[in-house]
């Protein structure tokens, strides 16, 4: 997974420029006034879901995962936006997702209340071996396809979803909110949620550089149990 | 590919009463004068961009379909509603997509400018025996992760992105426009565009079935050269 | 404020129905056995915020309500769709809103903390005296304008936002909760909000005839705190 | 109508840089070599509705206009983010719109099909009179009740449609290539639009303004009869 910055708009000062906006109109004033204050009003925010001044911002990631994260992510419709390198307009590079050892295997209970667990060595050698070998395999007749003349987008479906794809994606603070919040099973998450490792491990990168931007935010966002405005 | 209709609400009277309630308020009037005017009237929304009077409206359809195609569908993000069979939360059925004799195999040209073209005898074979052959390895090695005990989640990573999924997808009309004027090339559209076959023949399927109880509403799509409202 | 059901999409079961697309595929068997198992299984998509089985469904309702009051709602874009009785297309009719005898005139306290309490009588005869005496004015004056020739998006500058209008909308259950969440401080919410009065009467009217259809929704919607999904 | 420039990310190459992911994959080259190869692409992505790569960018305008411009505006749901003074937050500034003697006061025709045109001398002076009269009533009022202690959220009722308000809005290229589409009778739209005169005010000040941080763009919007992409 490899998570970047390409571009921004907005700090912490313009979530609370924003709101002021409601309360002062035109006109409203010096917002450099003190973190203390810039700080207490992004909290009152956060925590009375008061959503709309984290919309006036923006932030553009480019990524590179496996398609299996990049379909999870999709599903995410409001507030987000992808260009995303396509099978269709060029040959993609053989590069695909190989399970670390640390990633658990062992999947212990029922959709909506299981816990995952480390594999046995066993298990980690079968799971590293098929994902080797199907990509090696997989790989192996798309080139055969596109050598033939066959085109990029039927040769394509025989890659696995392991295969790893490039993305922009850009959104902004509330939306991003909401994604760290369903997609990551952080320890000061006040609400439950279970999370593919994969799509947390991103969306952990993705925290660490938004919080470098918007500090205040993502401090408020931590204090209120990590649920979006 | 295949498409069932699931659910709907409304009908093209109902498209007419959400327009009328802009010119004539609460008591809107019998709907019912005459398809005439119920046609008119559509044919007016349609031509002129007035949209939101299609979007009083609901349409659930169940579809199957390839990884592929939904990959590129959930792309829509507007005024539509996803819920899919999950690979983490059960273990797959083993349908995979295998391009039938008639799929065009050669792309002739760049990406914007390009036509598709049937491919050779050999070039048919060598592309159905790959998908058959990654299908079976990729299959293969998924039940020997199951069975050796390793989490769904992780042993779906091998699976092709021919694998056929299943999904209930709620649209309202505006939205279903949208989509079947980008991923059908249909003869009487009047902007260029470049569908993959695959989801084409979803939007086809699409098409009849909403056609059956919109028909008024097809027909000025059809007459305005299928670009949505 | 005039709450009226003119269409709706789906059950209790259909909620049921959808999500199970996610866990057992097409053929998802039979979604009817028994109450408690639907009751069940939409308590806990509420709970762990499982949004989108609440999004294959759809109502409309046609609501007159004042001006101020669908200003607020227009704020509402995920999941909405408004038609409205247009003030260009149409000459509006002369309906206008004055507080009733049991709306809390004042405000003790400041924006995200404060409660609201009954005025004097005094309070209430001037605040009913100016609504009533802007209204009859403004009417005055719109009528004059357009009997003089001038057009009815320029007229209409001068009437009040307490002039009622119409407007059809349609959601899903899930915009349905994001609002109702939001605009009414319900006696089980776990969260603080501080709702316009006028918004929150149409949003009780709309909780009555939503709860109608999707029952147990409605009641694991308010056994989870009155938080949308 | 007063429209100022806030804050804004991305230029004419980031457009580019984002729709060359997809045929580039992550090291898309420079995207700087020449503004005729810029140019050419971002004419070819607009021209055949490739709307996504306008997405990846963002522009925050304040605004001050009547309040029945922004009742228009907000109905934008899709890629707009809104901020606006609140009358339930604070004390309104007493500003209210009166028509200047150019605006077109006589609509000739119906709805769908109609044109606009000078009023006589008699109907500007009737117009402007009630402007001014109704706001001075209801600023009158208005003050009256805050005086009386009644809450603002209450003693704004009497306010007309014509009270200027504030407002922070952000959108993206797409959405707003989409107001602009919509909100002007732009000699160059191959499309029909009948705007409100106001709106199309502000919708000139926000297209010169934007213009000057994407130019290639809007010249590629303006040549391609002013459709969003």
């Amino acid at each position: 997974m490899d998570v970047e910055l390409v571009d921004w708009m907005g700090d912490d000062v313009s979530i609370v420029q924003s709101a002021k906006v409601s309360t002062l109109g035109w006109d409203n004033g010096d917002p450099n006034n003190g973190n203390d204050k810039v700080a207490g009003l992004i909290n009152f925010l956060m925590r009375d879901r008061h959503g709309t001044p984290f919309e006036h911002n923006a932030i553009t990631f480019r990524v590179s995962a496996p398609l299996f994260v990049f379909y999870e992510w999709h599903r995410h419709r409001v507030g987000w936006s992808y260009n995303e390198e396509s099978a269709r307009y060029r040959e993609l590079d053989s590069v695909f997702y190989v399970p670390a050892a640390n990633r658990s295997l062992r999947q212990i209970g029922k959709p909506g209340a299981y816990t995952f667990e480390s594999g046995s060595q066993q298990q980690y050698i079968t799971t590293v071996d098929a994902h080797k070998s199907i990509a090696e395999c997989a790989w192996h007749d798309y080139q055969e396809m596109l050598k033939a003349g066959v085109a990029r987008e039927v040769a394509r479906n025989v890659l696995p979803v392991s295969t790893y794809k490039t993305m922009y994606a850009t959104c902004n603070l509330r939306s991003l909110f909401s994604l760290l919040s369903l997609r990551w099973a952080h320890p000061l998450s006040t609400v439950p949620t279970f999370p593919l490792r994969e799509i947390e491990m991103v969306a952990e990168q993705m925290d660490v550089l938004a919080r470098g931007l918007f500090p205040l935010a993502f401090s408020a966002f931590d204090r209120n149990g990590r649920v979006g405005p």
